[in-house]
């Protein structure tokens, strides 16, 4: 075993952070809790936590103590701010006698309560719990998973300050995207797509949030295209979609843009028109204080009116990962209730398998007294 | 609930290897296995048991019967080959409703065991039982997942065949990059990894298996370099390091290059003489009957008595994802014995934060009689 101590930036933003959960620990009764960022338990938590980008575990101790245990120490060395580093190979890899090792180095102490992610599969977590029988191992939803997501769901004034970047860096490009399509210089999903990486990257971006979605007319029926792009056309004739986001610092936009291209079938100019009223329905609805769910519900009665159905939820929360909380959506469990500081998605879309898709997103800020669409996406027609 | 039944290719792969889950289901006394690929429970299967490529669950009967709950209705009328389709927007999207009603339609009786997949979370799990009750649910590792996984680690004639094409298409990309970067046209990280994304789909790859990895000089010293790739120069003096993988018909390849740019410090010469010789040594230790383990292990004793270690395993089973069965890799538990069929990476490499990093990967297939490197990848000295 062989830790270093990292006093850099000791008391910055992330020890405030976890200052938070050790809070929220106490009150529950848990000496520590587990939050892991590795190849299919992805929990970008960990970096919320410490800075760290990803394949680590962070351990955080009710009294605000920290270790992380890292597969690149090198990498840990450079980005991670927390009161330890842990090389997971000195452990060969082994999850639970990396985990003695660092329980034990932080004091806690035999009996207690130790957490482990609400997303641990079941086998691994009876494991842990038959190899760590020195603690009391707990895992549940409604647990500390959900209280840090429930922080990242409120974003604080550095978090506002990158948005505000990240909204001006998407909207130079939904401006450039529109002007490029027009002027015919892209002309396929790869050019669009490849577009937003180089420009976005060349702006200091570190990479776009999640794989962006570019379907000509004949693949934008499907919600999700598959493949995300291909060499196709893109805005031809008829519908074409294009779902995409920029990451800055960590955090990530999400917006979508629809290129509608004449002559236009009397279904697919309804449909249009239809999802663009959606859209204000869904950003005027908002607010803090208001059910998430009454949001969906509002473009759901619009669009049963017309006498159409949207295949999937109207919205979600952004921030280090696409999809966070608030979700704005019909599910009966679902109670959220929008506050200052949420960043939202709004994206009504309507889809066909004969007529292709429309969708337009945009991302919403919620504020102490309403709402403010803080990306300038849009349907281009041609 | 709207089912509707698929009989278009009924006898097809699909078909074959669903008939083999349900012969391990019934060797197990189980009558009927879920299979999940939604956000957050990605799982391959069930695009290698239906061709659906995701967003949806797949219950597979003992008696080889199967249905497929499905986000994107549309998408799976046109991509599943399956008995039967559901929306799982019909349940409101409520896992435990979709599969009450889909054990029934498949005639699934009360108190037979359902087996869940093992990447349940527990409190997940733990719901299922509880809303479930009719049946009796099980999780557990080493249980059906495990079979598939094994199933998918022997590729069999088509998919060889796919990985013909898969390689081919890789290999002009190699020759592609190292001809580019020698002429200057392609001098940053974002051109060579665009260039990958552009060649590969103009090409009718689906894309790339993961997140390409370019990292000049200065970010090389990271395994995983973070963010990806950026605008920064690429192949300039010193190591650079190249992973990426072309996706054909939903199957990956793996490789990595790197490009050294003189003059060379002594231990980046040295380095750089390791790594190639370690390959050589890598590829040739591979072959029928052997311990994975003992691969890796050739390959960790050729570095220790050189005074170096690797910080990562030295490879992996490739296919419908970037890391699959076997692993060659040290841990304890790794029992996996090579098999012909079986493609797996190949990638020694080396990592100093003061010299940056080197790491050479080939994908490797297991024959009757021995082991055939199926790509060229390269560590370019320039």
């Amino acid at each position: 075993m062989n830790a270093t101590t990292n006093n850099a930036e000791k008391f910055d933003i992330y020890g405030t952070r976890r200052a938070k959960v050790a809070e929220a620990l106490r009150a529950r009764g848990i000496a520590a809790a587990r939050f892991e960022d590795f190849e299919g338990t992805r929990d970008t938590s960990v970096r919320y936590l410490c800075g760290h980008p990803g394949d680590a575990f962070l351990i955080v101790g009710a009294d605000g103590s920290s270790a992380l245990v890292a597969w690149d120490r090198n990498m840990a060395d450079k980005m991670a701010s927390v009161d330890k580093i842990f090389s997971y190979t000195d452990f060969g890899r082994r999850s639970t006698d990396a985990m003695r090792a660092v329980l034990s180095d932080l004091g806690v102490k035999r009996g207690e309560k130790v957490e482990m992610p609400a997303a641990t599969p079941y086998p691994r977590f009876v494991d842990h719990v038959a190899a760590l029988e020195e603690w009391d191992l707990v895992c549940e939803a409604g647990g500390i998973d959900d209280t840090v997501l429930g922080m990242r769901a409120v974003k604080d004034s550095g978090e506002l300050a990158i948005y505000e970047r990240a909204c001006a860096l998407t909207d130079r490009l939904i401006d450039q995207l529109e002007a490029g399509v027009r002027a015919g210089r892209l002309a396929t999903e790869l050019d669009v797509a490849l577009f937003i990486e180089r420009e976005a990257r060349a702006a200091g971006a570190e990479g776009t949030g999640f794989d962006t979605l570019a379907a000509g007319p004949r693949r934008s029926f499907g919600i999700h295209a598959f493949p995300n792009y291909g060499s196709g056309p893109f805005a031809t004739q008829g519908l074409s979609i294009l779902d995409f986001g920029i990451v800055v610092d960590g955090y990530t936009t999400d917006v979508t843009m629809s290129f509608a291209r004449g002559p236009l079938a009397p279904e697919q100019r309804t449909m249009i028109d239809l999802v663009k009223r959606a859209h204000d329905i869904g950003v005027a609805a908002c607010g803090p204080g208001v059910a998430a769910r009454d949001v969906a519900a509002a473009v759901d009665a619009f669009f049963a009116e017309a006498g159409y159905a949207m295949p999937h939820a109207l919205g979600h929360g952004v921030g280090l990962e696409a999809h966070e909380s608030p979700g704005i959506n019909l599910r009966q469990e679902n109670g959220a209730i929008l506050a200052p500081g949420n960043i939202v998605t709004i994206e009504p879309g309507l889809y066909d398998p004969r007529f292709g898709g429309v969708r337009w997103e945009d991302d919403v800020l919620i504020t102490a007294t309403g709402a403010r669409q803080i990306t300038a996406s849009r349907i281009v027609e041609l």
